[in-house]
């Protein structure tokens, strides 16, 4: 049983705008059904550079620690927690990631059954630091309610590392998909996680094309080397029309039967509705920011098209993607996605680095810490 | 046999924004596989206001016989025409409805299989005069490759003609959805025939209220006859804030779980988002016609929403319609979307009403020429 | 706050196939999360005979006491239960009534997302009399994890009491069918609780033709009375192949698009395969007992048949039946399902009366004690 | 132009249990919208030797050339017959494969709109030998209402051949799944074309762990290489109690989330049933002969079970399977399913073959004729 410290560092968020500070905070009692993990790694997600200044849809004031996507180790257990979400006994040592905590006890929970709608959500990343819910610190610690999935021993924290927020999401929002078509033309608009972990589900569940539009060059390749059959730079093809004039060459003018938003640029919507093929669907995923564009709905009624939005994820999508990579290890390098490791102290740099988009994946690495 | 005369008298629009010209035209030869009928009652559609000003989506040069909804009484059968789609014999005398004529034979048709987007489909109401494929005319000519259906003994005109055009249109959207859920709240943005037709579905499938959004107060009344639990006056609650306010009242402040959008006013698309319930669903059938709108796709994501757009409809749907206007005779009095019966040769006095908004469903009614 | 006695009667089976014995039980105490219940109501079931015998798949081993359909009225809240599934808040005189206790914490719960298939899941009516989890009694200890809903005011305990079982399964079953087609004829096998409630969501799930097969001649007129297109006794039409005939006269030779099965008779699943229309549905809900069959099933690959079963329920659904009773009410006579009330003594006879038929839904009414 | 012949040679069943022989017949006529196309390759099918001895559900009397996967390339096209159902122009030299002429013109093909139930469905290789309508046989004649596609220039006859009877059945069958569960398991019966395809479909729907149970040990050395994680070979190991225990292990005692029955050995059917997990689905292609099997219905409801029967496919799910098979050539060797290539005079020899299930799928290769 490893040694308990009664404080710990965490990465604060003092004020909007401001840069994150390392302070100690009070490491929490450990309530029945909570949990206390030592962090091991925890990556900057593309909303962190929203959440810093204040332009999430969702909002909390500061101070708090910051980190929504943690894998964590196991320290200490509340009484009464001895299996993960499933079934699987949990033990001291054990690495886990874990669900916003839902309360699977309101109209959104019990009788709409999606949690990710939750009125009582607990979430990650932006609690009072007395809390201790947030990654960007040496420990954290998950409220009892928390819905949590340990990581299989096949897998290595680089690799997990995105399914704590990115993959977790794009699972959850190609399970909405009830099925890729087999051989269909798929359009990924954007090449960040969300997009390349789109990549892979739009290719595992029958795609026959796969085309990444986005930059920069390095997430573009990353997209290659995962099998994109073709990819679109948008720092070179800065013109929609042009793109489409592409994207409609390489699907014979028919357009792609999918096209899936991962871009979190607005106007791609448009973009997205006016590429799709006739019949075809637009999978949302990305636009997280409350920004209107304009659009033509007669599209909708001409084209007969689907738009399905996804948000959020519930700990099934934790758990189908983390043996999703389990089970396809030997077809991609999933831990290509981190492309940089920080310190926990070097933590400004990589949200800087997030921001500048040299990175794809950074993340804090406390594992020898 | 009913002797077939050479010529008869249609409706022909001469040039966009004019009125209509009833003119003599010749009747077509008819071909193997197509069908020469009596046109026995021909609906007048929002869309022929749009079709007259040359601001529909689809399009073609006048002069043409306008009307695409129609009941037709065979007098003639091309040499291989033996049975409807349904596998129904055919005979002089009987009364069909009929679809486009798709082709059945390209992409759309037969890989997609969805015909609605068929890239050679053949329409009616506004063909050359000399082909005679309009409905506001004494004959009218089913060209070959047409699917039709017989209208049931127990269906009169009355009740049937909507199933031409917009009843149809209704089954298709629904028959998308899956299921609309038992107990939900379904609103309905707009009362005309659309409107109308999926507040029945909407009922009939289960819904457990139903809000009718629309005007003027004659298809209000209808919407209530027809069991709609509430009806909001757009004419007297003119701001979308307001109405909004109604409907989350009326919804325990969590908004409908199905929103359907049959106004075709392109507003509404934006009111409709904005209104339905998380995780819910907004299907769209009214806006035909190509003006942009405003809107957050941030709600999308936000909300995990899903948006259907359709648009057409397949001879499966003109059949379905009919069967259930036939076996849900004594719960809606159907007859009632015809308000008002005009001659041929007011075609004009019945387009004027229907830019009014005095009638539901004006009507050519050609039964006693 | 009413006084609450120490102990309470309670029916108890002593020994398979022995009668049930009134005798005093202690109550327990309340726990945080728990509700104890004054019984209001508690409904006779088919597969309490099942149970009486030791029969059904699931067993327990005597004594208990039994009853697994119960209308409670709160009369203590232990801390922390303050409203129910829905969000509605919890009051002392609340009519509520309950899903079993699934634990929403193992991998059927949280990862397959079926609560149905829990693996801890704790059900009412085969407790130990110390338990007091059995409708059958003066009160019922409702276990902290076990989710409630409460009875909207406007519905009656004769309007509820099928929803404790019946109602919710089949909700449960017919949500499974992301609904029926509109216009469709369903065939219904079996005219009990399952069947009946099964008539009216396939009605108001758009069926355009009901036809119910089954006995006694009592439950064939409620049917009637709740709009089936057509009844077949079995008990005059003994042969299934004219029963076929009948069916297929009345589909126009081709059977119908739904079959539901609610016959709790094992031969009745062969005679279902083979009516249901090629390319239909088979929806299985009442084959509780497990007892072998002789089936071809190259008719699933020649019909291109699907076959879905259906067991238990979720909270959901018994939320979403009691919404369906309250906006139906003017469609539906649904308390006419309560053919006969007893007193707790006369619980033998209930029960006899249900095994020989005479009743549809014999209830235990409490209301007056 | 190439020089047509008269006649042909031919393989004709003279009567059921009898071996083929050769013969000479007239090539037909080639009517507006009919192909004439000389026979590239023709493969043998399991469902031949059901055919062979009159077996087979669907029956024709003899004599008739048999023979009903085939690959063609056009000598002739009727008039009218311009591109194929993919809208790609069709041209002498073409290869193409067909799917059966559905009429699209009776109650099966336009209202319920599954054209594998037509009733006016004309086949291949069961028609008179005048017709022509056989693929063992030098030419073959493909009447007008067939729809047919082209075979891509970059997929080979070896790789091709499976589409025309197993792929496309396979992927009719794995459409109505819609999707696989990403990371799923699922258990393929039966190591045949039809399993082996399944086992494809399955890997690249999603599938985290596939295991195929059959034999012999070439078809089972085959699925391996095409990625099946665990094969259980039925010549080892004979009790079906045996290969459960083997398949429990393998999903931590939960069984698979998916079986597909591939067998075409009726007791399979209730081996499936067994072994899938509660919550799961079964889809069943192979079980194409009327033979009874004893099963207990109990378990669809106690397991919450889907099953899904699948049989014939349209002319989509043959473009479909052609398409998947150029985009995933990188990824397996579809031309290892034609394991021995035989003379059109060595068909007796071919079907010994095939019955003694020593070849996967041994086909007629005419093309150096």
């Amino acid at each position: 049983m490893p040694n308990i410290p009664k404080t710990c560092k965490a990465a604060i968020l003092p004020d909007y705008g401001k840069p994150l500070e390392i302070r100690e905070v009070p490491i929490p009692e450990v309530q029945d059904g909570g949990i206390l993990v030592k962090v091991e790694m925890a990556g900057v997600c593309g909303s962190d550079l929203h959440i810093l200044n204040g332009n999430l849809g969702i909002k909390a004031p500061p101070p708090f620690i910051m980190g929504h996507e943690t894998i964590g180790r196991i320290v200490k257990l509340g009484r009464g927690r001895t299996h993960d979400a499933a079934g699987e006994p949990l033990n001291i040592g054990d690495r886990i990631i874990w669900a916003h905590a839902d309360c699977y006890d309101c109209y959104y929970c019990d009788i709409v059954r999606k949690p990710m709608l939750c009125e009582h959500r607990i979430g990650y990343g932006m609690a009072p630091p007395s809390e201790l819910r947030g990654g960007f610190a040496e420990y954290e610690y998950v409220v009892p309610v928390t819905k949590v999935v340990k990581i299989p021993d096949e897998v290595t924290e680089e690799e997990a590392i995105g399914v704590a927020c990115a993959f977790r999401s794009v699972m959850a929002a190609f399970e909405k998909l009830n099925g890729v078509g087999y051989g269909d033309t798929v359009v990924i608009q954007g090449a960040g996680p969300i997009g390349l972990y789109s990549l892979l589900l739009a290719r595992e569940g029958g795609a026959g094309k796969t085309i990444v539009i986005g930059a920069p060059a390095n997430r573009l390749e990353l997209a290659k080397k995962w099998g994109a059959n073709h990819v679109i730079n948008i720092d070179e093809i800065k013109d929609p029309a042009e793109r489409k004039a592409i994207v409609m060459e390489l699907t014979n003018g028919k357009g792609p039967e999918l096209v899936v938003e991962c871009s979190g640029f607005p106007p791609a919507f448009a973009e997205g509705v006016d590429m799709v093929q006739k019949g075809g669907r637009y999978l949302v995923i990305g636009l997280t920011s409350p920004v209107p564009v304009t659009f033509t709905p007669y599209a909708l009624v001409q084209k007969n098209l689907q738009i399905i939005g996804s948000g959020g994820a519930i700990i099934r999508h934790f758990y189908k993607a983390l043996q999703f990579i389990k089970t396809h290890k030997d077809r991609y390098s999933f831990a290509d996605i981190v492309t940089k490791k920080y310190k926990l102290e070097e933590i400004n740099e990589a949200l800087a680095d997030m921001k500048a988009g040299t990175q794809i994946k950074p993340v804090i690495d406390n594992r020898n810490r």
